[in-house]
Order: C-alpha cells, then structure tokens, then sequence
C-alpha cells in the first residue's frame, strides 16, 4: 500500500518554516505498513495545488493532504478539492456551532464580526467524510478522488496528531484486506550503546519466530529497535510480540529506558519521584543544558532542587567545593575533578543524588591526551557512592554536549549503564 | 524564475529525519528572487528518482537536488541522473585524489580497503559540470536536463550549505537575464518586539524609494525584518538599500540586535567580550536554559563565569542569598525577589552584570494575579543599577521558557530593549 503526502503554503516554498509534518505523517505510515512513495510541497496556488492532487491520486493508494484549511483567502485546499470531486463547497454545521460558542465565549460584538470571516474554516466539500477536530477549529475530511481516498487536515502540528490519532488510524486499519497480515508492533528507546552493538545484542532474538523482524533507527544520542511482528491473525501477533518482549528487554539491559513516544527526562523524573529522591546538577561543558533538559519536564520541581553552572574553574571551588589543587594536579576535565563536583553538589544542595559533568566541548580547548571530545561524568550516589564515566567522541560542539547531558541524566537514573 | 528542489532518501519517506535541506534552500532560492514552486521528496528508487526528475525539468526552470551521493548501493543519484542524460558515470579524479590521501592519513591498510567502496561517492556524470565539496567528499555536480540546470548536493547539510554558497549563487547571478532587475537585500533581525509592533515602527520608511520594500517574518522568539531594492542596476539597488540602512537601524532602535546570520547568543558574548565584562546567570524557570544558550557559542568562557539553578526556593536563599522574607511575602515570581536573586549573583558570582529569571512556565503553578506565562527578570548592571522587566506571555512552556531565556540575553547586552 502506497501513500503521497501532501503539504501546502506559500510559508514552505519560501522556507520561513521546516515542514515537519511530512515527516510525523511518513514514520506513523511506516509504523502501519504504509510505504510513503512521495511527499510534495506546493504553494497556496490553485493550478499547481490542482496538479499536486492529481499527480497524487494518480500514483498512490491513500493521500494525506496537510495545509490551507485556514480562514484567509490564500487558504484553497477546501475549494481545489471540492472542484475536483465536482462539488461545491459547504459549511460543517457542527464546526460552525463549535467556532461560534467558542467566540461566543470570548465576547460578543468581536466574536459575531470574526464569525463571518472564519466561516471558511468550517468549510468541508460537499458530501465529504468529515473529520472533528479535536485539537482546533478547522475540520478534516477525505474524499475520493479518481477513486482514491484524499484526506486533508489542517497544518498545524498539533491538530494534525489529533486528527491522525482519531480519524486516520481506524481508517488505515479499514483499508487493510481480510487477508493481508495484521502486524503487532512496539518500539524500545535505548541510550548508551550504539547500534551496531545493539544489533549485536539482539541477534537471533527472532529467528525462528515466525513473521518477526527487527529494526534500528539512530536518533542521536539514542537509538530506537522496533520489534515487529505480522500475521494474518491480530492475537496471534500480539502473542507472539508480547513473548517475545522479556528477551528483548533482557538483552537491552540497563540501556533500555523506555517504549513508545517515552523521553529519558521525564522517565528519569517520574522514576526518581517514585522513589522519592531529589537530585542536582554541577555543570561546566554542558553549561545549564543538563538543568534545562530536566526542568522541561512538568512538575519537574518535586525532584529537581537547582545545579551549579560553573563554567570558570575557580567557581567549581567557589560553587562546589573542588580543591584547587586538583585542579591544578589533575586539570578540570578530570575523573579527579568531576568526583568532588559531584560530592560537593550533593553535600551543598542537601540531595540525594548529584551529577557533575566536564569535559571539552570544542572546537577549541584540546590538548595533548585531552581531546576535545574528552567529557568526564560522576554521579555521587545516596549510599556514598560515585560512578564516574569517561566520554571519548570526537564530534562538533553541539552534539558533544547533547551526549554528555545525556549520559549526565542517564546517571542519575541508574549508575549501570 | 522558478525552482524546484528534490531531495532523495528513504529515510525521509519513512519519517526518520526531518527534510531540513528543502527549507533552507527555498528559503535561500526566495532571498535571491527565484520561487520555489514545488519541494519533493522521494525513495531511494530508479523509477521513482527518474520521474521525479523528469517532472521537476519539465515544469522549473532550475532544479537543486539533495541526496544520493553516497558510497553505497542505495545512493542512485549519480546514475539516475547519468542515465537521464544519456551519459556514463565517471569518477572526478580531483576528488578521488582528495579521498585517497584523506584516508591515506588515517592509516595505510583500511584505506586502501575502503577506497574500493568510496569510489562510487566521487562519482559524476560525464560532460557535468562539477561543483567541489569543501565541506565533505561526494562532490556536487550540473547537467542539463531537457535544457534545464540540474543541480545535485550530497544530503549532508553543511556540505549542501558549503556547496551552494560555493558554486550555486554565482550560478543563479549569472542565470539572470542581463534586464533582469539586480536586488540588493538585507536581513535585520530584532527582538522584544512583535511583528506588528516592529511593522508600525517601519511604515513609511520605504515610501518614495523606487523599487524598494519590507517584509516580516516571524521566527520566533525573533522577527527578521528584510529590506529589498530593486533596480536594473545592481550599484544603484545597493546605494539605495545603503541609504534606508541608517533610518531602519533607527526606527528598529535596541530591538535590533543584529543582521545576516547573526545571532543573540553571539552577538551578546562578542559584545560584551569586546567591552571586557564578565557574566553569570541565576535562573529559576528556565532551569540552565540561559547558561546553555550561552555557552552553545564557542569562546564563551572568555565571558560567562557560571551560573545558579535555583529551582527550588531554598535555593534561591542559599546560593544567591535572597531573603526568605522577601519570598514569603512577594512570592518567589515577583519583582523583589529576582531583583535580590540578581544582586546576589553579580556579588558571590563577582561579575560585571548578573541576570536572574523567575516565573511561571506552565501548564501548572499558576495562581490567582501569577498565572502561568507571567516571569520576572532583572540584570544587575556594573554601575549598580537594576533593570527589571515583566513578561505576560500566556503560552506553552517551552515557549514560555525560550522567551525568558530570550528576554535574560537581551538584558545582559543592554537595558534599554
């Protein structure tokens, strides 16, 4: 089965913005067993969006149409569709009274004046399967055109998600013949080793397992496996998945940290909670990255107490404690250096785990047996203990950073990575 | 003039990278007056690669193409295109040589092994007109196809940047018609103020200026403010874009921070390294995220001497000496308490200008007068004075929390945004 996605807007062609719902849209197809074959971006232009449907339609299976369902004029999707299927365009009276108790609500005269304008938000081609948006105000929809099934949402991210999640999903699971095979899936999340080692680790795991397959996706600095299993029976599928997932989980060990669409911070926030400890940061390479990435998760604060961003040497002993002299014996970017960071964060903000981070992020600051790359990690630990871990990667600035947040965090988790 | 770009990777069909060169290459297509009119992204397929490119020759009057030149099977672009044009694939000895001593230089043996399978990379078409790659090994390279310019880059994204600012605008300067209008531009970009604010600010300015205009783009937390003359000749375009220069600068004020590719992180750490003065950060719901912004810029360490994470308000008392009376009468957002968070850091930090941010980020915390989206910044300044600034931005946390971040920079370069 074969998709082309579509995304319109003048705002695309001009690069003001990075398409991203292409690429949401392709992975939950592929993630379905839908081959994305094409995925094309137009502007806000009758001819050339006219053109894109056809092409589309003419080539594809089921298209997914993503852009120009807004209010303004340059908005044409509705229009252009409703032309190629011969119909005229009509209101979605359960949208409308939706949009109007909406503005309703917040006040009268500006809600009436915006009501005629927004109108044409509402707007589905006439006789089209109309998608509720929960996520927004403008509706979806899907037609057949030349006998294939055109579904268009708004462009906004998140109503996009809505409107797949609600509306698309079951309808992808509609299309599948009796026959074809129903496919079990899941996806693990894994961090510290890469994956080629991973691959390593799971070999075999499937063989002999009938229908299963397995697959990696690097997403720098995680990688992702996703565990696949079809047949022709749904429950058969799923059973043999679900057997399958304790050796995978064995294999992975202490690197798998999460399934589906989980996120190492918050994972390490909700575990951390759980078990009623509260940590801090000591940063210098990382520069606030570590502290930022934790806070970005929503109640970050029942766990998270503060850090010290001591980017100048003298403020890890100002700040933490660090001796002077191991600075000057060791140097900062030391295993010497990171373990009285950590002691002294965890004894000064009176937590029970705090992580501490050094190293040289480039592109300058390497000397001889200091690359840049050289990051030196310790977690000092509520029972006394800290684990301290070395980085070697040899990679721009930005992403040597990004890795020993990362493994900062992967840290406070659990020191067995 | 108008342009289509294709770019060419199963991994963008399958939805595991997000098509990053597609945006910016229209984005610099419409920066120099040629229209993108349609992006496409296809798999790693001959047929598919062929139509694709047939398609874009037969409707463009030039096509940027991104992706496939790489060493393995999978990288079809080299002899689709070949193919397309009737010749054969040839490998660009300059670049074979360049290769072969790059992993001479990495050791004798599995150089030797690999330059067997690397030479598909440097590759081109016979007859093409080859565009060196400073930034990586698979060279770029333009063949006419149906007498239209085609333009093939490697998908890696600094080496698409590298070669297109190499090769590729003084290809589009020499595309245009000797009548064609020259356009001078320049890109200002601002920050404290919105788009309509900033749009109110410059009305006018361009009134009577023949062939000149002004356009807005939103990029938050940013506005760019592009300014455009046009004249059949390209030093008339200039003096004139020349002459609105100083008026723009001084309606845009201290919302202007820089032009081209600048940037605020940069932009501040070179200004105040150029006026000697030394920094630290104390931050409550930004969580590092200032620090991190920061020390993303190489050198920074010449500048910022560290920071404070003081998520929680205990912390704001330890580390930076706020009084807990201040807290527990003002609240920890409020006015009062990042005014002693900022002098407290400027102090114990033993900096020229400290910043210090409290607020509200959301989606919970939020109270009666402190609703979530409200955040209190001040930066205490060299000459003791304290700048304060209120910010009511009722948005997503991670909005919230880039805007404050945003906010701290900017009143760590100057007071007067």
């Amino acid at each position: 089965m074969f998709a082309e996605i579509l995304t319109i807007g003048d705002e695309l062609t001009r690069g003001e913005i990075v398409d991203t719902n292409s690429s949401w849209l392709a992975a939950q197809l592929w993630d379905r067993d839908v081959t994305v074959r094409w995925m094309t971006s137009c502007r806000d232009d009758v001819g050339d969006l006219t053109r894109a449907l056809r092409d589309a339609a003419g080539r594809a299976d089921v298209v997914l149409c993503s852009g120009g369902l807004g209010p303004t004029e340059d908005d044409l999707t509705v229009d252009v569709v409703a032309s190629l299927v011969g119909v005229a365009p009509v209101v979605h009276e359960p949208s409308r009274v939706k949009m109007e108790s909406l503005f309703a609500s917040r006040g009268g005269a500006q809600g009436a004046a915006l009501a005629v304008i927004q109108l044409r938000q509402v707007r589905v081609p006439a006789g089209a399967t109309v998608y509720g948006n929960s996520a927004g105000l403008a509706p979806g929809f899907e037609v057949q055109v030349a006998g294939v099934p055109v579904m268009c949402f708004p462009g906004v991210p998140r109503e996009v998600h809505a409107i797949f999640a609600d509306h698309v999903v079951p309808r992808l699971a509609a299309f599948r013949d009796a026959n074809a095979p129903r496919i079990a899936r899941r996806v693990y999340r894994a961090f510290g080793r890469g994956e080629s080692q991973l691959s390593q680790v799971c070999r075999g795991l499937v063989d002999g397992v009938e229908g299963a397959s397995i697959h990696y996706q690097v997403k720098f600095p995680e990688v992702l496996i996703k565990l696949v299993v079809r047949d022709a029976d749904a429950e058969a599928a799923a059973a043999r998945l679900a057997a399958l997932d304790g050796g995978l989980r064995g294999r992975l060990g202490p690197t798998l940290y999460g399934t589906g669409d989980d996120a190492l911070p918050d994972v390490t926030i909700a575990e951390l909670r759980a078990a009623g400890l509260k940590v801090a940061t000591a940063e210098s390479c990382t520069g606030g990255m570590i502290g930022q990435l934790l806070t970005a998760v929503p109640g970050a604060s029942s766990v998270y107490v503060g850090g010290a961003i001591c980017y100048a040497d003298a403020e890890k002993t100002r700040q933490l404690g660090v001796r002077p002299e191991t600075i000057a014996e060791h140097g900062a970017v030391s295993e010497a250096c990171v373990r009285e960071m950590a002691l002294g964060a965890r004894a000064r903000f009176g937590v029970d785990r705090a992580v501490a981070v050094s190293g040289i992020a480039g592109p300058d600051g390497g000397a001889p047996g200091k690359p840049v790359g050289l990051v030196w990690l310790a977690c000092a630990r509520e029972d006394g203990e800290v684990v301290t871990k070395e980085l070697k990667w040899p990679g721009a600035r930005d992403m040597v950073r990004l890795l020993a947040a990362w493994w900062a965090i992967a840290l406070l988790r659990g020191p067995h990575v």
